[in-house]
């Protein structure tokens, strides 16, 4: 963990240098993945076969190899404890109430000169949905991506996930019961990517692909970007927690913590301007580190990626360093946090006051938890049910309002030296 | 020209091949454009000086060679002539009012729990956009994408075009005053990108980069898509025509040849259900052809990219040929466009009936023209306002609300293997 103070001479370096730090892998997984994408293009079910007994140790025999039935999806939920079974549907139907209110409305209008203009939504036909094996299979990341595609209406959601050894994880099938899955493939990494972008012989093409997934996930997404649509580029997790003194430490560092036990690469800062409570929040990140499963994880991400930034003037020096950082999760556990929300350019998603701790946001609170990561929303959005639609939009002229708009289109089109585009106007206006 | 018609027996083959073909430039431009963009990142602006001399033979050296400025923009407005004054003027009031009421609204409620849930929406700080020089440098290109971002609340709107041995086209840097451009640098290709991406000396980087370019700028911002924000990967442009019998064979004719004179690799394709019209209009298209100033582009693109279909039943077989073609552009010229629209799940725009020639879209119809080509209306939208905001997400509980959620939200950190997750809900419910 770094310490700096907005009042050192060296602040402003120290900070750029904070803020340009890239905890992406750097590894060379490119032409990797390349390889692996355009042999699963040609070799279809036979390279991924080939793949899933290299990298998950698992063979793709008969056809009941390849798939989880939604009958064991079922069992799996049956099987779940009460309080277990209850969160999760708890969670389903809030992130389902929040989404449905992102359905976007059709415009359909005649303008003053009489054309009529519009655009429809539509979803697209088939979603693809990348969910991890092993350590990072979250039932929590299968709601959020799954739910805003049924929200949308997308006919087809497919599930791959590597199934090392062939495990799974009971309450991922469990999620994908409530969900409402309609294919689980057994098969992940760049090859069931691109499975999902070219179609296979057992598989048929998705028009979207999204989820959570490792470096070479996340490059066979975005080579695949404009063969399919992806939800975005996602990096290593991070939180942003602007606290004063008010705040009780341990609650501060559990949350700094709740980011840092994701990857050694995620990373906690605390904004605070207070210097002896940001050496109390420092005491207790210790502390609680110790006791966690996750403290190897949790130890590596706070002490190469762990910042504390002590400010003297929260309200004045804070707006800009939240917008330079433009981090994923946003937490206010301050007095005011709704007149710090109305100086905030760039976050993903914020978190307002003290009783808003992030972690409610990754399960329950209703939004998505799916949010742009490494600056990233100073562009992007978190996902939502319009990476599942697409637009199409319409124009309608009869002959008056044609008769309006067409001498300046073609006057237009011969500037642009394309006579096609005149004449097509011009005979019509004859 | 190919004809095809669904009562052949090689039918379905022969439209899978239409569909499937890949008419983008398939040349290695990825090696060259990522040299470029690396050699841009390290070298700023003596990277540019000299890939602009080389690429565009035009020298870089004093301030006043970079850019072009609101002045000389202003004196080519006012050198226009009064039509193409006028018809500019009325294509960006037209593309205003349309992209106006795009703008998406905001959330903000309470729910039945009294948890505060919403979503903000935000411009990008700043937003670049690639006018190309040469043939294909159209001043309806920088009013369809510098119009969005004005509308979206962008502050900084940034402009790189080439000047090949020192050229602009007057009509663009009219177009790009009547749009409020901030800044038009001389510089292009993936050179150009690459400056908005990382920022140069004088270049400040941006969020976004928009706006047509050939195969380098394209590649170009496909590799930065993650840095920056983009609106498409966007291919050689398409229409496809469905015409009935009672149409008259030139317009149909001119509609056709009108993407066809875009460019070589552009596609044009009519389906009908009057094979005695099928013949007229391949006539027509023929005799068109031979007066056109395009007519090598024009003949090339017709010759090895055009399609006649005709079909039995329009109604019947119509809607699954369209969807399976995607097409960035479809006219209806039928006597029920509405009825068809209504089955149509793709497509980029739809020109409803004998009076919507596409080229009105093209520039004053008001919705945009940067559509999504090569089949990616299945999963992409044209271009509009949202292309150039972000949205961020809130969520903000009191003890009540927190407690009513937060057992379920530890309970499923818990079950994910996250201690340090549930600790910070944990410590907020005791």
């Amino acid at each position: 963990m770094q310490q700096l103070d907005t009042t050192q001479p060296n602040f402003a370096r120290d900070f750029t240098r904070v803020v340009e730090e890239r905890r992406d892998a750097d590894s060379d997984v490119a032409g990797v993945v390349q390889d692996i994408l355009r042999t699963v293009r040609t070799g279809k079910d036979d390279a991924l076969v080939k793949y899933t007994q290299r990298f998950d140790g698992y063979s793709l025999i008969d056809d009941a190899d390849w798939v989880i039935t939604a009958e064991r999806c079922k069992e799996a939920f049956d099987a779940l404890d009460a309080e277990q079974r209850d969160a999760l549907q708890l969670a389903a139907n809030r992130i389902r109430s929040y989404h449905e209110a992102q359905l976007p409305k059709n415009r359909d209008y005649t303008d003053a000169i009489g054309a009529r203009l519009g655009a429809i939504w539509r979803p697209v036909d088939a979603a693809g949905l990348y969910v991890p094996g092993g350590r990072a299979a979250y039932p929590s990341s299968l709601l959020m991506n799954a739910i805003p595609a049924r929200v949308a209406g997308v006919e087809r959601l497919v599930v791959v996930t590597p199934t090392p050894k062939g495990n799974s994880n009971p309450l991922v099938l469990a999620a994908a019961h409530i969900a409402g899955v309609d294919e689980i493939w057994r098969v992940g990494g760049a090859q069931a990517v691109g499975a999902l972008a070219y179609g296979t012989d057992r598989i048929k093409p998705v028009d979207v692909v999204v989820g959570p997934g490792n470096a070479y996930v996340a490059e066979a997404k975005r080579q695949l970007y404009g063969v399919i649509g992806i939800d975005m580029v996602a990096g290593p997790s991070e939180i942003l927690v602007v606290a004063d003194g008010k705040n009780d430490p341990d609650w501060i560092a559990a949350d700094l913590l709740s980011q840092a036990e994701h990857d050694p690469t995620s990373q906690s800062i605390l904004i605070t301007d207070d210097a002896g409570f940001a050496a109390l929040v420092a005491d207790r990140v210790d502390v609680q580190i110790s006791q966690l499963a996750t403290q190897k994880t949790a130890r590596q991400s706070w002490d190469d990626h762990g910042v504390i930034i002590v400010v003297n003037d929260m309200e004045a020096e804070a707006p800009d360093l939240i917008n330079a950082l433009a981090a994923e999760h946003l937490e206010l556990a301050i007095d005011d946090p709704e007149a710090m929300m109305g100086k905030v350019r760039h976050a993903g998603s914020i978190f307002l006051g003290r009783m808003t701790p992030e972690a409610v946001g990754d399960y329950v609170a209703g939004p998505n938890h799916v949010l742009p990561t490494g600056r990233r929303a100073r562009f992007s959005s978190g996902l939502s049910v319009l990476d599942f639609m697409k637009r199409t939009s319409f124009i309608q002229l009869d002959e008056a309002s044609f008769g309006a708009i067409g001498p300046a289109a073609a006057t237009l089109a011969h500037a642009e030296g394309l006579p096609a585009h005149a004449k097509s106007v011009e005979l019509r206006l004859k």
